[in-house]
């Protein structure tokens, strides 16, 4: 199955889902309104929701309750975005200004406070409360991988495992979410919810490798954002740590860590095109793609039809994809 | 009925409630326990969660699904707290240095985050759809309080209306959302859940105005962080507001908030010492008594015993408490 019949498949759902999101920024204070129309007309892959979406359909299919499920896990990842770019300092996403360069700080923590907690309304309007409790944990383990991220910043001597870890925390987990919560509003036995739970959790980590390996090497415009942004962050992600690996103890990336502001943006350079033209990249591909393969095996277990394979569909393309 | 019996009778609910609240530090990655415990071993008065347990017990009495909503109800609190003190700068709270004075900006955005989720676990504990419902509305109507607390700093040419707007949004409805909590758990009749919902919001609103008026007329050992923060902020709450109706258009007030960096210490002081000299503490104190006596009116109505006598005092203790 190509993605774009698996999206025809769902063409239904996604408009509905469009529908549920435009309808947040119908609020009555037009100073809020304002913000929040920034954030949601910028739209993303809505890969998060799709999972939902998927894995919803396996079993038994209501609409009513998968709708606003995909709504919330893409609004809680929206939320995570607003504050990461106001800790970040980050100018600019899918092409077009942050919130925080737009408004306040302030007032950017407080629009993505408001963005949790509509996405808990979402969670919400499913009805179920194990629903809502996948989504409060999820969110726990989403803020405690970012604050290690924050906190192992420049920090080159990192391991491998630590950056798994880290990216399960931010990533997978809320693609683990997303399928164990479409599991559980498809009625899916208790195997089933454990298999598509792993599936989400392979497919986020792929996915997360790939966006790690395409802030080294797309262009800005692809990005819609500087590339090389993670190192800017002292972010060390698996191209770095694979090149740092094969590296002398002096090398581009660790000069860029140590250096002080005037010679940054040189090394920078240095540094990210010493990792594009390293044996890195390629590795962090096998990666990824060993993660996206591992996903397919999950769900050839589940039962037959269209909803398995568009499962199996959106792993090939976490790591076919272009930036 | 005394605050300290009505303590009393609550002392249990009140010792498991500290329990729960001391679990929340308890996790794995020891960055986070330990900023985390910064937060909550600074022990707040506990007025939220009191509401919750009270209200709790009018009707049929669950402790194991009222106690983890107290909790929520009150880690929604402090980490609104949290994200406030980032937002305004402060530097002391309870007495204390701040999170954001101890760590980054960005590690105090994720660990407010993070206590949100923790809170909405604790919602989920519950068992009741219908709380968390009730907390995921409230969590928006606080942000959108904030949000025009934030984008109003500054005008002086705010109504009284608009002030009761704004606190009525930022605090007097995380006061209506526990008294309602509570009515849920405790099985209330819609009646008396409208009833309750009402009694928090009057209880609320007089517990905000007294907090306003202590900014101006306690000293700073009593307020545990620097006297008059708010107008500092440029934050117009209801003693500046009524001060200003009486006074010529240059007055000491708008003379600091349009001053610039050098002159601004002296007229904050002078500024201060104009509210506090004018018969606008008395009159907010007026708008507080009223309030308080509404609240009082409002639990009369509600069956009599040991938990209605408990919501009457804390509507009594929320205007004749000291700061």
């Amino acid at each position: 199955m190509t993605l774009a019949v698996a999206l025809d498949l769902l063409a239904d759902d996604l408009a509905q889902l469009e529908g549920l999101l435009a309808r947040v920024c119908d609020v009555e204070y037009r100073v809020l309104g304002g913000l929040l129309e920034h954030i949601l007309s910028t739209r993303g892959k809505r890969v998060r929701p799709l999972v939902v979406l998927a894995a919803g359909r396996l079993f038994a299919y209501r609409p009513t309750t998968l709708l606003p499920a995909a709504a919330a896990i893409e609004l809680l990842h929206t939320a995570t975005l607003v504050h990461d770019d106001l800790i970040d300092h980050a100018t600019a996403r899918r092409g077009r200004p942050t919130l925080n360069t737009l408004t306040s700080g302030g007032a950017t923590v407080l629009v993505g406070d408001y963005l949790f907690a509509q996405a808990a309304a979402f969670a919400t309007a499913t009805g179920s409360i194990r629903v809502v409790r996948v989504f409060s944990d999820v969110l726990q383990t989403i803020c405690e991988g970012e604050l290690r991220q924050i906190f192992s910043s420049g920090d080159w001597d990192q391991s491998i495992a630590d950056y798994e870890a880290k990216i399960a925390g931010k990533t997978a987990s809320l693609f683990a979410a997303a399928a164990e919560i479409g599991a559980i509003l498809t009625a899916a036995p208790r195997s089933a919810r454990r298999r598509l739970r792993a599936y989400g959790h392979e497919l986020g980590m792929a996915f997360q490798i790939i966006d790690d390996i395409f802030d080294f090497t797309a262009t800005e415009e692809e990005l819609g954002k500087p590339v090389g942004s993670d190192l800017r962050q002292g972010t060390l992600t698996l191209p770095a740590l694979y090149a740092l690996r094969e590296l002398p103890a002096e090398n581009a990336i660790t000069a860029y860590l140590q250096s002080s502001d005037g010679t940054r943006e040189d090394l920078l350079a240095e540094a990210i095109q010493t990792v594009r033209d390293s044996p890195a990249i390629a590795r962090a591909e096998q990666q990824a793609r060993q993660r996206a393969a591992c996903a397919k095996r999950l769900v050839a277990g589940l039962p037959a039809g269209p909803a398995c394979e568009l499962l199996a569909t959106l792993a090939e393309h976490a790591v076919a994809r272009r930036a």
